[in-house]
């Protein structure tokens, strides 16, 4: 696991629990360097020889994108890589599971997306993959909202590119007037935080969603019970990503002897 | 833990179980390369600012000792580490408890060197580290044996001119005479192998110390039982060098935040 702090990562325990029951001879282990010496760092992991994979956090997301000599649309389309697995021929490929966790959890959940409106608060890395997966899924109306106008509209044109079909907008957070509403800011894990958007304006059964794991039930989703919508946290999200890298890695394929 | 192959590596097996014992946030995973990629991986350890130290193996002890700015004599004099630590100021500090782990096996037996006869076959690494150890340790006489007789010339020379007070002669693996025998080659590990120095020739009373791991009772350790020897295994050394590690470490030291 590569990021910069990393010492708040969840991902190893979480794996290093599911290599442990599945009786894996596994482990996943935090790592960090300063900026500056990435070029460095990732000589040594190309020739770290049992090493098979790497989850990516922030800030180097888009620079281990760029290592990869493979990678799939999800990741291409957003300029970020969340994982990398090597490659039995030799380089790296690359993914990026943030929407698609966003997009199962939806799925899991019973919530259909095809057709429906949709609200996204947030264009950073995260909103910016789960804009893609949304479009990707055949909502009819795509709404970005970001309290950087460019970044939203930036991001609205990106999803626009790839998927003519759908009709994406920059706009206000407010969900009036749609099915589902995304918060995909950290608006929210202070206690002191404002709301992301105007849950006033939220109707009964729609879906709000909010991607914070930490606290696991936000201001925003106790709203958005109190008047009747379908309040779906962050952490399915995560399990379903779990399990996707959880495939990605291939973590039950016999490991080789080095 | 670096070496080339590093699947048969028990170290970070014992360190993790000691690390989880004392509650602490640190971890041995084992990693490796192939000789033509350690430029690589070396940069890249480098960079990894939450990398606080390294145990070394086989074949690489004497390239990291190449890569610190600071090495203990006891390292510097054979030309290998077998521990690497980073330095708060930046660079890496070497040093080498393979000789100093004997030391202490020898003493925590109450074993004494002072003034002694002492045979040591075998001048690989371990032997090499040893063998200054004895030396330091003020044995009067040290004879090295080894099936390759220029290497056992080379290490008697080395010796000498650190320990000039030291006689230091090679001759054949005979405890005749000695006070002292070391086996510091492989042979005994496997149950065909023949027995590493001529067992019939030790008198009761002297010491005859294994450092093979594996299997804990040679059968040099059992020949050399039946004789009314002092037969001593190689698990001792280990504990007292994995001691010196830990201390090297400062493990018990708090986990600086990266």
């Amino acid at each position: 696991m590569l990021a910069h702090p990393v010492g708040h990562a969840k991902s190893p325990g979480a794996f290093n629990a599911l290599f442990e029951d599945r009786g894996l001879d596994s482990l996943m282990v935090p790592m960090t360097c300063t900026p500056d010496r990435l070029e460095d760092l990732w000589a040594g992991l190309d020739a770290m020889q049992n090493l098979r994979g790497i989850i990516v956090s922030i800030p180097y997301k888009g620079k281990l994108l760029e290592k990869a000599v493979k990678a799939h649309p999800r990741a291409a389309r957003v300029g970020a890589a969340n994982v990398l697995r090597r490659l039995p021929e030799g380089g790296w490929e690359a993914d990026n599971f943030d929407g698609y966790g966003f997009v199962m959890a939806m799925k899991t959940k019973g919530h259909v997306m095809q057709g429906k409106r949709a609200l996204l608060v947030g264009a950073g890395g995260g909103g910016s993959s789960i804009a893609h997966c949304l479009a990707e899924e055949g909502v009819a109306e795509l709404t970005i909202a970001d309290v950087d106008a460019d970044r939203a509209e930036a991001l609205a044109a990106a999803v626009r590119r790839e998927f003519p079909a759908c009709s994406v907008v920059t706009g206000p957070a407010d969900p009036a007037g749609m099915d589902i509403a995304v918060n995909a800011t950290p608006i929210g894990m202070k206690p002191a935080d404002p709301l992301p958007m105007a849950i006033e304006n939220a109707r009964p059964g729609m879906v709000i969603f909010d991607i914070i794991m930490e606290p696991s039930e936000t201001r925003l989703l106790q709203e958005a019970r109190a008047r009747g919508c379908h309040a779906e946290a962050g952490r399915p999200m995560m399990d379903c990503q779990m399990q996707a890298w959880v495939d990605f890695f291939d973590v039950d394929r016999k490991n080789r002897d080095v």
